[in-house]
């Protein structure tokens, strides 16, 4: 079946036969990266956390000095609709908010219209080796822009550093800033577990994205009576913790068990990280309850 | 006359009647900014230093792992065939090489075919008030990426900066690293001449990028016996300086006479820099002689 998106205002094929598509070359997204995403998870018809999705992507835009593309309710409309034509009950969204278009120059007018994409896709969620498992990570220099706390679509350093780790066999590349410390991964938030059973993370701030799951995790976290210090912690304090783990909309939480071909702790998954998977874990399926009956967007099992 | 684009192997209109475009939704320089750019000046149907652009291209490409678009002379007959369409004479080419579409994930298949977009416009050079007056710039801090040295498309540190810049009623901002170095400009290579007549700008490296406009400079100085010295400055030293420029592709080589609301030297452009634009003007003039035959791409005036 044809993946159907939603391109400023039409519904339309995600590309056309010949393998392009409707986005405007002087788009400043594709000729500047001057547009934000936002990845939203949808398990069986119902979109997780899609309020905090969006009070982040307002917070991306009101950074860059963009208009909202539409006001939130239709915005919602349009993700409920793309998810429908899409046919699929489990699976992931994608929105992405640029600029708009005008002609190539650094300066553009302030009042262009910005141009708006919703696609979706069915899930690639990891699998039961990696879940049960746990995955490795590489450490490497952290090469990105100062304001990381924006979700803008320049991920090239990011890219570039995914592709080092999967050449090693990693599933993630933690990037350490010029203090040495961990800030985060290429697409996901970074935690370690110390010998106290305490969870450690970076706190946000400029360096890190205010990831959405790393935020329901410290919530879950505290909760469960487990205690959380958002700090910096370095490579080699990583390698001494006892646990470690990553997170993001589409990784979940998942287990880390070596930091640069070394193993943590006795290189499995340990207690608190696996707790916290199984508590976020029934937040995901928890969902049917929590979210606004508008927004159960699949009533019925499609296809998965 | 609409303009001509050439994309992926045909040339059309740079947008179609409803302000849309060929470029594919998940080409990876929409969603990722993964992609190099050229920015080539065209004089009277003769493109300025092209080897150069092509040879920097090239290395873009490399340090991103990404294969050539089509080889270089298919390439060059790509970039006048765009050219002559568009009927200019003296204007700017754009070129754009993304790592081409494939599924939304930060990991692609090694083996996608590359996108090549290239675009032509009538020039954008500076206005005499500028040539002649010169212009002011403002400091900030550098926030792009640690490999400033390719030029990649995602340039939003960039486009805020010049934003910021704009607002305050200048042309340029001069990004400052953190050691407290000017780095270079947001689009443009900086300088200051010293009381000795001294011409110094930051070394090549990873923080700037190799500028064909100031490989030029660089050489026109050296032949005039003015000395070159390639080390980075502090705002404070520019501030003391005797005279300041800027170069790029499309703004030549302008004179800075204020920086942060302060005069440079007696806040008018000054003898070493002007020395340096009539050496850069007489380069470009002499092209006619210095370009092979068929890199004269337009034999008659057609627009100026």
């Amino acid at each position: 079946m044809a993946r159907i998106a939603y391109v400023n205002g039409r519904y339309r094929p995600l590309c056309d036969r010949a393998g392009g598509g409707p986005i405007a070359i002087e788009d400043r997204g594709y000729q500047f990266a001057d547009g934000v995403y936002e990845v939203v998870k949808v398990v069986r018809g119902r979109p997780c956390d899609l309020d905090r999705h969006l009070a982040r992507l307002a917070r991306s835009l009101a950074a860059l000095d963009m208009p909202q593309p539409m006001a939130p309710g239709a915005l919602r409309a349009v993700l409920r609709e793309v998810w429908r034509r899409n046919r699929l009950s489990t699976g992931v969204l994608y929105l992405q908010v640029t600029r708009g278009v005008a002609p190539r120059r650094h300066l553009c007018a302030a009042d262009i219209r910005p141009s708006l994409v919703v696609t979706a896709r069915a899930p690639a969620f990891p699998g039961e080796a990696e879940v049960t498992g746990g995955v490795g990570v590489i450490t490497l220099p952290d090469q990105r822009w100062g304001r990381c706390d924006i979700k803008a679509i320049g991920l090239l350093p990011n890219v570039l550093a995914r592709r080092q780790a999967a050449e090693r066999g990693c599933r993630e590349a933690w990037l350490v800033d010029p203090d040495g410390m961990v800030t985060e991964g290429t697409s996901s938030n970074a935690y370690i577990v110390d010998r106290s059973g305490r969870l450690i993370t970076h706190p946000l701030g400029a360096r890190v994205l205010a990831g959405i799951t790393r935020s329901l995790i410290l919530e879950l976290a505290a909760r469960a009576d487990i205690e959380v210090v958002e700090r910096p912690f370095s490579p080699d304090e990583a390698r001494a913790a006892s646990e470690a783990a990553l997170s993001s909309t589409t990784s979940w939480l998942l287990p880390v068990v070596a930091i640069d071909q070394q193993p943590i702790g006795d290189g499995r998954p340990g207690p608190v990280v696996r707790r916290l998977m199984a508590l976020y874990g029934d937040h995901v399926g928890s969902l049917a309850a929590a979210v606004r009956p508008q927004d159960v967007w699949v009533s019925r099992q499609i296809n998965g």
